[in-house]
């Protein structure tokens, strides 16, 4: 229970798209089909882990009676060399399902720990970091759970759990304040609503209609210190656009509640990490 | 007929990931059923482009009356600013489709460019760069094909179509020679036969058995100078492990065929494209 | 777009639980390949009508030359007799989708029937009707949108877009307050947190962690006139538990905002619809 | 083996449906991972019981260290507040899987609560009581089986495994004789053919084509005891049209072998079941 | 609607095993994308044709711009060399289908050849050839369509669609009277029951239950001439086992209703067919 | 993971192929639930057994508490009567799955037969046995096992992982040597690329590119016996067309690498298998 549904599709298409109908044909023409062996996934560098719930899932779903043991845990810090799980059983099981679960454990791992960093600048202010819906296609739940073991907060999963009006939403309806009343109407009461703003003046005007959150986007941190003083608690407000190492501390001293980031999904590069056989 | 088997599987896989149930809920209650436009996806940043077909597809396969008109053709190198393709239609299935659009053109452009790069770099050596199976799981006929719209080649697209023993395989079976000889003899007449190898010697004791290719893992570009005259044009040559743009043009120098790279598909930074509306 | 995505995969699946390998054999035994004709779909009692877009799909699915022609739409108060679309064209292909196609639509046009009669008791206090999650297996994005088109309003969609801390919950946190803020902590910032109390006593300890919604279950009417009082507009009220036509208007005029039934999607009768042909 | 082929899959996509992309996350804010207990399904009003296997199989897809207890057996009559089934282990999980297996179990039980009533109505008499085709989408395996459970028989499954001439048919042929031989002509000699008459008339004329079984739509009880006579054994006759709890007697007892109702399956209320919470 | 239920499924699903992620990299490598050109697909031997429909559908499928045209019909009887439709538009895309369209034309034509083949034999008798379930996994109801196109009719489709008491079954039961009444009572009232019966004891103990057919298995003409005197018109005879081109006709003879032969599905031949290509 | 990726979900559907909605309904009205007993999957006649993994996993599939025990193992020649494998549990799941698990075992030991035919009629030439891609439509990756399984080699799997030049594709480029190179530089350096000739001229040409195969078509074994000599080990040479067991001996001794067939896959007849029953 603790994968999110539909995971276990996802990997059995995730290696039917490594094996394909002939199989890992090297493994099979150079290791005997009776030999047993140990493998250790480790770290090749420091980071954050997540992803080994999947990697389990990956060599259980390639074959059941190969045995798994983590030895750090999703969400864990580590140091380049450090050993994560341990996989034995048949070696023509292990070394066919080695790639993917690497993938998976490398990319999951590469967003927390892109995560983590972003997380450990801003701490001891109030703010939180965010993901967006820049995520890989067809890995959302997945890289949203990375998120989280990276320390960061999701932002909503789809369009269809949570109201954002953007630019174009408004320039359709009008106004700010229309938008969100036709949004608040329209929407179930368990819905919120947040809306983008360009300007202090549209923040104004937004906060009329008493939206749940106000997303304030490429804002100088001195815009964003007076867009607080403005909604003085009456709504979340969430910063976004060009959130970097170097000026993520600074907006999270402005007092915004969230600060959300497309890049710790979208751009975050592998954790490398590795396997390594002890042929038993 | 141009774009993998299983494509549109998983486009409407991807539209139902970000969709869910309730559907692109602030777009339902802020914009009019009847309201239409036309929206410009343009690069926000220097690359080359690929998956337009992909995002054609996403439009396509969420609303079948929206149009969409090519600007460039994927492979092409675009500047910032630049439009890239043109949709029109229904103003509700452009604003629901946009983030699906562009999370795959962002995706694959960016690793086109991350491949781009380094062709450019071995320009005029006879070397090629290609990718490896180090893909985001679900996405690797899609992203092989941005490599290739980067002007890489295409390692194997899985453990099915070709051979290639690593050193657990070696070391189950004894020795490199014995290895690729078990392989030639176990699989199909059509399949290539490619071995990693870490030293000369072990070099020399593989070209007795006569592989297709040989790998050579992470040799500084002496080593690889002295394979290139040991292999003496008897097979191919592929360079692999710690390659950079610092160091790629020095190795292809050394006369090796191939230089793959896992960084072009596991690490490229998303490109950044952006979908601007004009109301119609 | 108008459909839920998934609707076609499902409309599918229906289609090949009525006709198996062998298809309609009864149609294709009686009626030439080349017959058509013209088929009214038509009420047979009154009521609001919801689903005549999926009746659309049904027979576009089985058949893509078949012509379909709303008089009607969906929302739509209905008299027993009125004809609510025509279908045209290849007489075998209308005769198979016909009860695939009268299913769906008597189903949710008995749900907006049920949803409209609530809705129209309460007409003119400020209460609104929402469903809850005791939808048909399979069929919860349809039968929401069917609670929409008879005036309703929709609950949550599913465990995963909102949280509602239920007694079972509480009891394993400890008490209401601690519940509400555990589940504030954890869960992201775009997700609305409500809680289910039983008595005033908990309602009053609840409002201290500032829900946004609060559930009163099975509260008479002079109960739930006190916790409006109490709750003097700090967040959302939503009444449940025992709602019937009998009752509902009593409950919302105690200035509740929203009220929610089960019965009206696990227990609506259908709505009698026929399909009649005109051969042609 | 005793569920329908398919019921994996359908349980599969209804929990996707329920728990989408981020999962109960009320559940996983509120209750530890560690913590267990064990729940009793329970029912809170009268019936019959149908859907317990389905249920099993629901928390087991869920989470299979779940363990599943049966207190009382499909097609037991129950009474209110008897418990039915206890389910224990992780917390979580039995929370998370409540809502979806309830749904299920309350919906079959409701229409095996139904069959039974009108199967008890006709004890005594030679008449069976059988369903229809008007199911609800996607559930029609399920259904039929609850209709056994309340002691009822099952028409044909689909389009595809008899032969049933409705007035349509006829209509397109010319004449009943015709489209009962035409049909016997078409299909596989395993296959029953059944014709729907609607006077003594057609009757006559269709028992020289020597059905299978005739259904005598919309008959009264008169109409039903004259028709009885006319077939005299060679035959079986089917009953439908108006079926209800008021009439169902005299339509038995006039001699007919089967009753046929829609209303068991399309308008049959959900039976009242909770589950009940002891944490341990 | 002409082709079954899951058919579009299922030549998705086979032009995938075909393609693979890579696609056809042979006509991608050696054909323009702008060529265009007509092929003609022709039988290379005498046949029975089934599976133009199947074949259209595969290139409709992989690209939807090819125009089809047939110059014979499912169920013709064609000499070698005749043309039976000519398929035109992109060069590659007609050779990327040509292997999987040719794979499902001969098959299905190879059984209705097979098929037709028997039917012939039995000509004037009145004895029709029909099918078993020894068809090939996934391909049942093609299959079974082919025998239809070949003159031959169809067993059940299923396990689902009717009754047929084996050995094994009277054998638990413990004899075939109460065999086919213990099934008559449970099943639905319009699945017809068969009893496969051995010796002519066997068959007049069967005939007391009233069965709808009788199989006799692995009878000698005589056998069978005297089981159709005892029968005499009561239900319909099915022979069975070790039908052959030779003894089918003296089998048909005896006056029995239908002989099954699992030979035209198991082990039919393919029929030779072929793609002859004119470049445009 | 001794079977290929996807059999578990062919296996599914290919239940529910012969299952339908209403399942088994022979046995389940006339063998008791708890009834158990073991059956004995035996051959009719001599062959080579190819599908008792696939056997064992419809069986555990339909019900993972039978137990599967095998006698012989996929590849071993039988006797007429031997006993394959021994499956012992529930008599109900045992009649289910029979035919489905027969028809698996027949079919690929059917092609397992015909394969070791012709590879024992080659013994002690070097020419190995081969197969093509003229499969049956869905089942190409078992098929290709049973051919390993007689003794004889795989072809490529698809179009996807080698290239084959055929005459259509020479027809479009020009000449034979250009179609070469234009497919070795367009595809990835681990693909093999072969390509067939009709002539020796066209041989000698096709040479000059030196292709890593040769496929000569439909040549006399004087023809292949001078194509050998021409080619003088420069490449691997595939003879193919027309190949029968009266003639192969006769190519396999003119000294060519490899010999394809075509029928041993799409015409090979099933091997007579049979379940025998044991009730306990």
């Amino acid at each position: 229970m603790s994968l999110p549904a539909g995971t276990d599709e996802l990997i059995r298409r995730v290696l039917e798209e490594d094996l394909g109908l002939a199989g890992d044909i090297t493994t099979l023409s150079t290791i005997a089909a009776e030999a047993s062996g140990t493998a250790i996934l480790e770290a090749r560098e420091e980071g954050v882990i997540a992803g080994l719930g999947v990697s389990e899932h990956v060599f259980g779903s390639l074959d059941p009676t190969l045995r798994f043991h983590r030895v750090v845990s999703d969400g864990d810090r580590v140091r380049a060399g450090q050993p994560l799980a341990e996989v034995s059983g048949s070696l023509r099981s292990i070394l066919s399902g080695e790639r993917t679960a690497l993938n998976f454990l490398g990319r999951l791992s590469g967003i927390a720990t892109a995560t983590r960093r972003l997380v450990d600048l801003v701490e001891g202010t109030g703010a939180r970091v965010s993901d967006t819906r820049k995520t890989t296609p067809g890995l959302r739940a997945l890289e949203k759970m990375a998120v989280r073991m990276g320390g960061g907060v999701n932002h909503r999963f789809g369009l269809y759990d949570a109201v954002l009006i953007k630019d174009n939403h408004v320039a359709a309806v009008g106004d700010v304040a229309t938008a969100v009343r036709s949004a608040r109407d329209a929407v179930e009461p368990s819905v919120k609503v947040e809306i983008e703003v360009d300007t202090l003046d549209q923040l104004r005007e937004a906060l009329e209609a008493e939206p749940d959150i106000v997303l304030l986007d490429n804002m100088t941190p001195d815009q964003l210190r007076e867009a607080v003083a403005i909604v003085a608690g009456r709504c979340d407000i969430e910063a976004s656009g060009g959130i970097t190492q170097a000026n993520i501390r600074q907006i999270a001293e402005t007092g915004v509640d969230i600060i959300s980031s497309g890049s710790i999904t979208h751009s975050a590069p592998t954790l490398d990490v590795a396997l390594e056989l002890r042929v038993g």
